[in-house]
């Protein structure tokens, strides 16, 4: 018989997205499954707004950045419709239903892991993938998204060392990752920044201050600062362990706006403490875009492929995820609600801190 | 007799400064000439700071960003000495003298090219070369920097397009270009951005709006809009043209700081306006760095051979423009304090305008 | 009344392409223009396969490589039917008349240009676009797909600078150009190469060795050297010269094939004449795919627009070339059957002489 | 006491050597050894010729392609002195005792573990790194330089769809991999290739040509082959299999020679048999060159650093293994002479199977 397939992508759009899709897509049809997709994340879940996606849709998408499906950020539980917030759970199950469905397979990051594990909860067969440049979802090595946005944030680099070396300047570069510091860590190391300041280890606006000082009198009178968005000094992680959870709570809300002010005022004090001139670049929305790498690609084949197998042997109510060579089903419950930083201890760490680079303890 | 000759870089770094050392370098080795480079712009030049440039120095630097010899934006008239601003000009003099010099080669944009003409008042005998990434020095057809950087911007906004598709949203890029908005225009044009607004064509915020919301109507929810730095609003130009000069002056100094405030404003006005979400990227000093285009390799080295070329026949006090395929020198007082902006009927606009752009007027 | 147009993209494909294709499109529907494609050249012109142009066709493809119209390298005139070549001008003018047709742009390089011509003389009104990575079109300053091909060309040597200098060895690299060196003379200089070989200038090898010998001789064992497909040894050109033109013809013929072979041949007479090991690499099609250049794209797009005014105004039988920054319109009389090669007095090769690269003269 | 260490590069330049050196050597100086350089791979061991790596050499390093050392292909018992071929085991060793060494770093790939092991046998201490585009190192995950030319053979790929889409060809592209598939197989993947033909899967290129002429008759005539340099045909497998191990060496010394006339063989039986056009790209040295990839930086830094730990503690006679995060010692016998090539089954090929890859089986 037949079997009926959904494919969304929910959350920020990640270089990759259109490589899954057309891998589930084509390996689904390999498979002689019937395959639709549903546009802007749960929301056209919601909305029962379709495209059929046969061969023709598959083809000449594996290089496009973004998402041809289109992307929100909506959960299930907690929709703006008719300017409230509703939980259209149900409303998503009937039309899951009604499209006569066999499974729904949803690409995002850990946010989306969460909501494929409700409609798991609510009786849906679902399959998902791990998206995110952020590489922060848990079970698996790596997320699609993550290698390019690497080399985008590493290029910038490269080119900031231009000004840092021509001015003798500081340059202070904020790159994304509120909860885990990988894109931060591994573009650091790759683009041989001098400081890297990441969520998991709190800095010391002093320490960095001295490492710079101490390049500037061995006569190198600039520095490249990588910033996590999520970085926090040490007085700022304390306030946050000492603060009850209601506040910590809020305090995350709040974050998202601040990130670059932190980052601007990361380079006012450096400037205050080292005499040097800070400039600041804010990456933002461009390590997300565009073409996906080649290693990227691979991945995104890989698992969209595997989920398309797992669905046609039955094998429901996971994540796909890339351990090693293979790709592993992890049950969605061991998934949802973690989060996959730094650890203090990582090889990574250990060997950016063998080649000089300061993390501010 | 073996003429002296010393190159110096001055003002923001720019892709291309290195190959066009390399090329006044080796044409003037090869013309038998000596050269030494000065340190860090016009400042190396006061204090002497020199190293001598032979062939092994001018090898591998071709494709090199930044500037090999440094670079600062201080100027021989106004430069800050133990605390205080000084006129340096006389300690430039004299160290040009006791270098045996016969001529000073300054690379620089349009600040370069009046404090070249101001050494040139004093007696030296200068050359320049052109260079800026926002390519605004009158009198050349081009600068070396400004492919680079557009090179750079329409890369940015070819990512920009992935996240502006798929999530629905509006995407305001700022590019640089205080004064004049050749960058701004010709990435947009490149990057198909659907608004471009630069300094040379005031605008007004709702036609923007009408044309964003057009593109929304027939199906398009997405827009990008390339923002020069120095691009200002209908109300913000009548406000500058009705204020005494002395107003335009303090308006022109703060204008730096608030670039990004700008942007960002742009950004809060086309939401309210569009009711589309709106996200800002600020590509700051990304455009500045990083390995020169083909195109700008080429055309330093052909200016940078064409200054040797001329200290050879003792031709000085000129800048050496680009016209055509050919190269011009053209007299310093042609050019010093004049700045190139984009006419608003230019060639490039009234195709821009063919293909769909608004320009917010 | 609303004009008809129809476009065509004849020759080798070429970076921008689909620039230009949208140009002319997006400025002729804003003209209010109806517009038409034919498929795969004159072929499809001659067969009449058509797809209309409107918005939803002309979006997107602005950085795409290739053409969205396919090509094909068949002439009118000399057209492969039913097994034999034969002359289809009649039946294309009859296509074109009962496609209501006001003019026919055809996108192509200087073959397309004499195709052109003829069609304009069998009564069609034309309007063309000069297209070439070759940039040997008469009477226009550039061509699009040029600077792309550059920077591809030039993006290659860099690489090979670390094969060369890593192993001590001559890496021979061939560029596109059969009769004309301008993009072997522009990647060479971009990319440093330490000989360029053009057809324009004849080498004599030993020349070339003796600079390779030289070389080494200062410390530097490595060596890239440049090869145009058409660059010709001095032997080789007094042959020519000698040869009554029937021979002329044929070893023009026959040249295609032995491109590759001759390429291969220098680096093996270079190897016995300097000791040191070479290496060929062959860039072949890499240098005419994938996404254009900026520069390419705003040329493209000058271009384009400028084509659908100038069949606004009903001013026919025209190229539109680059001159400076304006776009002029040139009769095709005045194109067709001419090459623009590289004057020997060149001001690139000037400039790169003066840097110290060998043309083996 | 102050330990010192010897780093060589040895075989085929790769990208990441020189982040590779820079690991080493910046960790090294961090616990206090002491750093030379031995030039141009075991020929500058033999020589005795060296340079000292101190902090100022190791600067600037992580992005550059090739090896700042110098590389070659030479082996310590088979080596080129006065003509003959010579083993200089013996002089190595003493060149080793008189400069004091503790251990000897050598990068490369399988060749060099197997010179590194016979030195180890010959009683020094020795540390190796997996170095190679080829990917073929046994016992380690992946090996630095093979991520880099991943994404330049797919970035090829792209640019090659140009053309084959637009001129409906066939286009066939040799990628490197003597022994192992994994290049073409990634780049295939990830470049969306049609055919992928490896050494590890001999092809039919009946069958071949039955997958592209299945893709012209559903609407696409354009198809492209990544070739593997090693790639064979069922005949030649067959032909090597029955042959006596005599001839298969001989066949095997023979086939560098032969490789891109194989390709062209490719491409000239699928012309004949498709009916199609057929061109032939050869990436070359292409894919060894510039700079390399942000994940091959980290990788690189990463087996660096981690060498240098080895040494620090007084483990010796190991190559420094990837292994998912973490990076392992093996022991030299468990490597020398392996070559790791493409399981028939591997997750890769049936990825590539789903989305409907023919690899000629």
């Amino acid at each position: 018989m037949t079997k009926h397939i959904g494919i969304l992508t929910s959350g920020g759009d990640s270089p990759g997205l259109n490589a899954a899709i057309r891998g589930v897509g084509k390996a689904a049809l390999d498979l002689k499954m019937h395959v639709v997709g549903f546009r802007d994340g749960f929301r056209g879940l919601m909305e029962n707004r379709t495209t059929l996606l046969e061969s023709g849709q598959l083809s000449g998408i594996l290089t496009l950045g973004g998402t041809i499906l289109g992307t929100s950020r909506e959960k299930p539980h907690k929709m703006m419709v008719g300017g409230k917030v509703r939980d259209m759970t149900e409303v998503i199950v009937a039309n899951y239903r009604s499209s006569h469905l066999d499974c729904l397979v949803c690409l995002g990051g850990g946010g989306t892991q969460k909501n494929a594990l409700r409609l798991k909860q609510a009786g849906l067969n679902v399959v998902t993938l791990p998206k995110t440049i952020d590489n922060d979802v848990a079970m698996t090595d790596t997320t699609f998204g993550f290698d390019t946005a690497l080399g985008i944030a590493t290029e910038a680099i490269d080119r900031l060392h231009s000004t840092a070396h021509s001015h003798h300047r500081i340059i202070v570069v904020e790159i994304m990752g509120h909860r885990a510091g990988w894109l931060a860590l591994g573009a650091g190391i790759a683009g041989g920044a001098d400081v890297i300041l990441i969520p998991e280890i709190p800095y010391d606006i002093k320490s960095v201050a001295n490492a710079i000082h101490k390049r500037k009198r061995s006569g190198k009178p600039f520095s490249i600062v990588a910033v996590a968005e999520g970085a926090i000094s040490v007085e700022e992680y304390q306030e946050i362990q000492a603060a009850p959870a209601a506040i910590k709570g809020k305090k995350a809300e709040a974050a998202e706006i601040v990130y670059a002010d932190r980052t601007i005022r990361v380079a006012q004090q450096l400037e205050s403490l080292t005499g040097l001139e800070a400039r600041v670049t804010i990456l933002g929305h461009l390590q997300r875009g565009g073409t996906p790498s080649a290693a990227d690609r691979i991945l995104a084949t890989r698992l969209g492929t595997a989920a398309a197998q797992l669905i046609h042997d039955g094998h429901y109510g996971v994540m796909v995820a890339a351990h090693g060579e293979n790709t592993v089903p992890v049950v969605l419950e061991d998934v949802a609600g973690l989060v996959k930083t730094v650890p203090v201890d990582h090889s990574w760490v250990e060997s950016a801190r063998r080649v000089g680079t300061n993390f501010g303890d």
